[in-house]
Formats: structure tokens, C-alpha cells, sequence
């Protein structure tokens, strides 16, 4: 875990109230669930190896007294590892409250004990939006476009969004001849294709004990499904009965690319994409994943999940997001930031004033005059003058004020511009 | 804990956004902390009853087992009680890479193992600015009229800022006779007037052991400290020499009070308490407190703590923070716009339109059509149409749409107002 420092705050902010304006203006609402869930809903939320990085919440009094002389459970709460699962949870709480469908925006702290490494921290932030209750792809439709449309105004250029659908990976599974029991087995040693080559995929189902005429066929399947290699339009003619199968799902995730891409931002496109795999076991449909060139992995993820909600409550809803991993973005900003040396954060354009004031003086005409400049658009902060000022005015330069003001005999208010040194 | 719904969200986002850009204009910088501190840090902070509530959170792995085997400790990590003792810590940690002074704006969840009450929280938010490395008045003038700025841009009418010294507290109990050492107890008990008047303050002083002749002197004093009774002015009078002992600081007081006077918004005003004790125990000068007569308990309250940081490091820093109790703030704002019937949030002018379209239908047109709404300024959100359109009006109405449109024939949008009905 990390502290945040004036200026990292200030980039977030800026980023999360452009992303957070973007998203409103398609029609989400933000909501808020509590850091603490209870074990039983964390663990049993089929969110993978998720489960085994949460921070579990102590029980208190006589509770851990019971606990610890019975060798039963010492903790019945912990700290939500993302924010997909306490969704459900709101929603099956609280359905009746809330508008149907709920279009929900959801941004804040979330906790895995993960092993310290570089750019991974124990808490860091997700931004999500989900669309509940809306079986149709005009869920699909919405959250791509307000993601890709909130990247792109953060100046991510080149933005691709590939898309999938677990059914077809399951299609494409049942093609291969892998039974359905090996189907999850299939879907994680696939998902690693990017990291491991098409030669680490099939060895690792191979050591997994799957069946070898199915990884055979898999085998010469491959090249063709690869980054570039199939069209969607493809599909029918290579996998025939096994794509009928799946009902209306080529029909449908067509039509999501089609009206996506005649609609998504100048410079940004969706594209189908047969190796897509995303982790979490709970996804059920489409399945998508932003990226842009410049940066290596990817920027946020997201699909449909229309089975989660009815294991809390005695009906399916249809459920569907997409998440950005906003740390990841935080850094690309910060990384661009430096590289063009422009200031990071969007919207700093109040002039940061120093008004210099007498330790001992009156303060009054110094709050008056900075009172009226407040009025025009300035941040003004008093700052009591020190003997070296020369010394002073570097310092507050390199903390980003812009300029500084003192007040003359009359209580009148003389600012100047402060110059932030170039390095030497 | 509890869920927060779109509309409580929304009010609070607003007053967040609010408080925030005024802090900014007076030079206060967000920064952030982690939830997760040392058990170490919060046990040792001089919290008071706080360091009783704090959740723990479980050890992990062989650091568990380890801890269940020898009967060590389980947890040595806490969630946050309050946001100024991770301050303290935060600024130990980075003040070489921070300005200074730091002025530092802090709004985010704290988190105490209340018993659950009405209007208690488990998981509350806090909302603080703090000033450190100031030892003059300016931090304090600047903190209370930020805040009295920020409170009364929120519609607070008629704010007060009650203003003490806990040297001057310290004066009165030496001049009544109360040992140094009795101190802390005479303040716990002087704490509790409001609640428990003048002869429960003396009755609780005399059931934990007192000096009797001190409870004596203080019964005498009490009636011209109280509410009114008593101006700054008058006090060297009242006090004579244990005044003079405390050195500047009556001087100091009474220019806070003259120049945050001057300065302050209009309809809102500081006044000195000599009543005025706030519970915790970190505080080592000027304390103060915001309420509005329109409720019953504070809205803010604050002080200077100039011994914290230096437990941390080799060298006192001076601080000083005031905090908006966030939770109650916006149980006022909710009820002052359940009675004018107005909303409660600021800034919703834009208008909330819901663009109906069939399931199966194609979405070009009306994506094309949302997306010169948005641009100018409407909040647009597809909904599928449902067969009984008037029952789906109305609901659109009760959850906040001002309007829905539809895409004709030819592709032109057409925009009609959505009325929410009266109660009938």
C-alpha cells in the first residue's frame, strides 16, 4: 500500500472526473458499497485465485473468544477484492430501490494481499460501469462505447476493443471434441496464449491430461483463430453445427460490432477477436478487452456475467460490465505526462498564488485581497515570509505555485508570476 | 455499513465537489492514504475511546499459524479510525518530498467497530483540511474560514465557530487548584457539560476523587465561564496570574478572533467558548467547533496538535486541522431538501433523457442522435421501449429522467419532457 502525494492526487482526480462526466452523460450513476463483505459472499464468488488474496477482518470480543477456544472461524468479514461481486450483492439487496435497468458507476479502493512487486499494490482503485438488468447487446453496445469515448478524451489515441463471447470459445471447445467437464481447463490454458505462445498453451493442456485428438485438432485449428487470422463472418463456415448451437450468439455479437464500430470515437474501433479468453470464472457472453499500442497490456476488461446475481436471489438478471484498470491508466497518464513535460493533470488552469504575510502582521488587508482574487478564478494560500525569500519563492515554485503576492502600505495587492527553474 | 443508493451518491458527490473547490481556492492540496495502518501507529495514537473500535485484520499464511501457536498477536494491521493520525504518520514518512507547510485536504472512509445505532455508521466518511509546519495564528484563520466558506456555499445559514485554547483550559484548572496531574480527568468531565450540565460535571468530578476544595473554586467559576457569560477580554481579569502564565497565548486568541471576524462570510461569525474542550487527547492548543442553530449537534470541529508528529520523528511540527463531520453534513443537506421539496443535489441541470429503442431494432440512428445530445450537455441512456410504454414513463419519471426521446423514421430524434407525478 502506498501514500499518494499532492500532485499524484491531483492527476487522479482530474482523470476520475473526466471519466466519471463521460459516463454520466450516457446515463450511469455512481454508486458506493461498503469496504467490508462478508466471507461467505468473497469466497463462494467463483472471482478464481481472487479468493485467495483477501484481507480477513478480525472478529472482536466475544465472537473471537468463542472462536479461538472452539478453533472455529477467527474472521466472518473481509476487504472486497473488486467491485463486480459486492455489485451483485447491492443489487439483490437493494433491486427494489433501484431503477431497472441500473446503469451503475462504480469507482474506489479495492484490497489483495498480493505479493509486493513493482506496479502492483495491496489497495488500488477500479472504475467500473455495469448494466443490470438488460439481457440485449444494447448493454454491450452502451458500456463499449462510454469506455472507449471516456479513454479517448484522456487522450488515449488508437484505442482497439476486441471482443468475444464465451459461447463461441465454448463452440470452439466442443469442435475440438474437448468434453465439457474439460471446458474451464480449455478456457484457462487458452487465456494464456498472449504470455506463453501457442506451443505453452498446447503443452500445458497436454500436462493438464486433455484429451490428446481434441488437442490435436486444436492444434491445426489455432493458426486460424490467431490475432488477424478470422473474421467473425469465418466462424459459420469453420465450426458449422457447433456455431448454430449456440442460438443467436454470432447474430448478436455481429451486430454489436457492426453498430459499435459505425458509432465509437474518431480513432477508435472494435474488433472480434477468437483468442480473447478473460480470466474470471463468472463470465457467461461477450467478453472485451481495451488496448492501445503504445502501452503493452491492457487497459480495461469487462463482459457479461448473467448468472451471478441469481445465485443470491430466485431470478437470473442479465448483468454485464467493463472496468478499467485505473491504476494502469493512472501510470500511462503519468508516464505521457513526463514524456511530453506538459502538466499532468487536465484542468489546472487556476493561477496557485502565494500571498506573503508578516508572521506577526494583520492579516486583514492580505484575506481581503485574497478574497478578491479567490472571486476571479485563483487559488490563493497564505504563506508566512521567511528570511531567505529568494530561497522561499524557489521552493514554492517547485511546488507548483504559479505566482505570488504581497500587499503594499495601502492594502493594495501586487502578484507576480513565479517561474518554476529549468533543471541545470 | 451500508449500500449507498444513486441518489445518495449523487448529493454526496456534489458536496464533495463543493467542499473540494473551495479548499482548492484557499491553496489546500488533496492528498491520500492508505486504509490499512499499523496496529502499531493506531494503538499508540492518543485516540481515546477510538483505539478501542478499530477492526483488525487477520494475518495471513505461516505469520498466522505462527501467531496461533505461540498465543502471539493475530493481526498487525488496522483499519484507519480517523484520518488525522494517518496524517501525522503520512507526513513523518514523506515531509521531504512535500511542501511545506503541507496543506493538505483529506476526504475518505474511516472505519470504527461502533455499536449500531441510528444515524452510526461502522464505515463513515470524514472530510478534514490540516495545516502543518505553521506554528502562528494564520494556519488557524485560514482553516476556519475555509471552512465556514465551505459550509456556507453548502446553504449552512447562520454558522458559529465557537474558539478555545487548551492552555487556557489549562489556566482555569490550575487556578481552581486542579493539579497537573488531575488535568486530563477535569477536561473529560468539563467535556460532558452540554450534555450533562453544570452539576454533572461537579458530581462526576467529585466521584472520581477530586480535590474538593478545586471542585469548590470551579463550582464558583463555572456560571460566568458559561455560554455568554464570559468575553476573551474579561478573562485576565477573572484569571490573573495563570493567565500571564500561558505567555502569548490570550493575545494570540483574541487576534484569531478579530481577524477571522473581519473576514468571515457573511452570516457567519467566531466567537470565543471558554466551555470548549473536544474529546480527544492529542490536542495541545486552540480548539474549535462549527454549529448552525438549525441542529442540534456540531457540524466541524478541530484544533491544534503540535506534539503529534514529533512522536514520530526527531523534531515537533507544528499542526493544526479542522474536519467536517461528512455524514452529518449530509444529513442536513437531505433534510433541508426533503422539507423545500428541492433537490438535494447541486449542479443536476442537465437533462436526463432515456432514448427509447426497440430490442432487436438497429441502434445507429439513435446513437447518432445521443451523441449530439450529449454534446449538448444532456445525459442520454438507451432503454429498451417495453410494451406498456405509460407504465415505463412513469418509472423512467420516479428515478430521475427529465425527458425521453424517440428516433422517427427518418432518423430526427424527438424529445419530449417526462413530469414526475405527485404523490396522490
Amino acid at each position: 500500500m502506498r501514500d499518494l502525494l499532492p500532485a499524484e492526487v491531483e492527476l487522479r482526480d482530474a482523470a476520475t472526473q473526466e471519466i466519471l462526466a463521460v459516463y454520466r452523460t450516457f446515463g450511469y450513476q455512481r454508486i458506493e458499497t461498503p469496504a467490508l463483505e462478508s466471507l461467505r459472499l468473497l469466497v463462494g464468488s467463483d472471482g478464481g485465485e481472487n479468493e485467495k488474496l483477501i484481507f480477513k477482518v478480525l472478529k472482536r470480543g466475544e465472537d473471537l473468544d468463542a472462536a479461538l477456544r472452539s478453533g472455529g472461524e477467527l474472521a466472518e468479514h473481509g476487504l472486497r477484492f473488486d467491485l463486480t461481486v459486492p455489485l451483485a450483492r447491492y443489487y439483490a439487496e437493494n433491486h427494489a430501490r433501484l431503477p431497472d435497468p441500473l446503469k451503475a458507476i462504480q469507482i474506489g479502493p479495492v484490497w489483495r494481499a498480493e505479493r509486493p512487486q513493482k506496479g502492483r499494490f495491496r489497495q488500488f482503485t477500479q472504475c467500473d460501469i455495469d448494466v443490470l438488468g438488460v439481457a440485449s447487446g444494447v448493454a454491450e453496445v452502451e458500456l463499449i462505447l462510454a469506455t472507449a469515448e471516456a479513454l479517448t478524451r484522456l487522450g488515449l489515441a488508437d484505442l482497439t476493443v476486441r471482443v468475444n463471447d464465451r459461447r463461441l470459445l465454448g463452440a470452439i471447445a466442443r469442435h475440438c471434441g474437448f468434453l465439457e467437464s474439460a471446458q474451464s481447463g480449455f478456457f484457462i490454458a487458452f487465456d494464456k496464449l498472449d504470455k506463453i505462445g501457442p506451443e505453452g498453451v498446447l503443452s500445458e493442456l497436454r500436462g493438464d491430461g486433455a484429451d490428446a485428438a481434441a488437442v490435436a485438432r486444436f492444434e491445426r485449428l489455432l493458426p486460424t483463430l490467431q490475432k488477424g487470422g478470422l473474421s467473425l463472418d469465418a466462424l459459420p463456415g469453420l465450426l458449422g453445427a457447433d456455431v448454430a448451437a449456440v442460438g443467436g450468439v454470432f447474430e448478436s455479437l455481429a451486430a454489436i460490432l457492426r453498430t459499435v464500430n459505425q458509432a465509437m470515437p474518431a480513432g477508435a474501433r472494435v474488433e472480434f477477436d477468437p483468442t480473447l479468453v478473460r480470466g474470471m470464472g463468472y463470465y457467461t457472453g461477450t467478453i472485451f478487452e481495451a488496448t492501445s499500442p503504445a502501452y503493452p497490456s491492457s487497459i480495461a476488461g469487462g463482459g457479461r456475467y448473467d448468472k451471478m446475481i441469481g445465485r443470491m436471489i430466485n431470478r437470473d438478471v442479465p448483468a454485464c460490465g467493463f472496468s478499467i484498470g485505473f491504476e494502469r491508466l493512472i501510470g500511462m497518464l503519468t508516464e505521457r505526462a513526463q514524456v511530453s513535460g506538459a502538466p499532468a493533470a487536465a484542468g489546472a488552469g487556476a493561477r496557485r498564488v502565494a500571498f506573503l504575510v508578516d508572521e506577526q502582521g494583520d492579516l486583514t488587508p492580505a484575506l481581503a485581497a485574497s478574497r478578491a482574487l479567490r472571486a476571479g478564478g485563483d487559488q490563493v494560500s497564505l504563506q508566512v515570509k521567511r528570511k531567505n525569500l529568494g530561497k522561499q519563492l524557489e521552493t514554492l515554485a517547485t511546488h507548483g505555485f504559479t505566482a505570488y503576492a504581497t500587499c503594499e502600505a495601502g492594502g493594495t495587492p501586487i502578484v507576480k508570476p513565479l517561474m518554476r527553474r529549468g533543471r541545470d
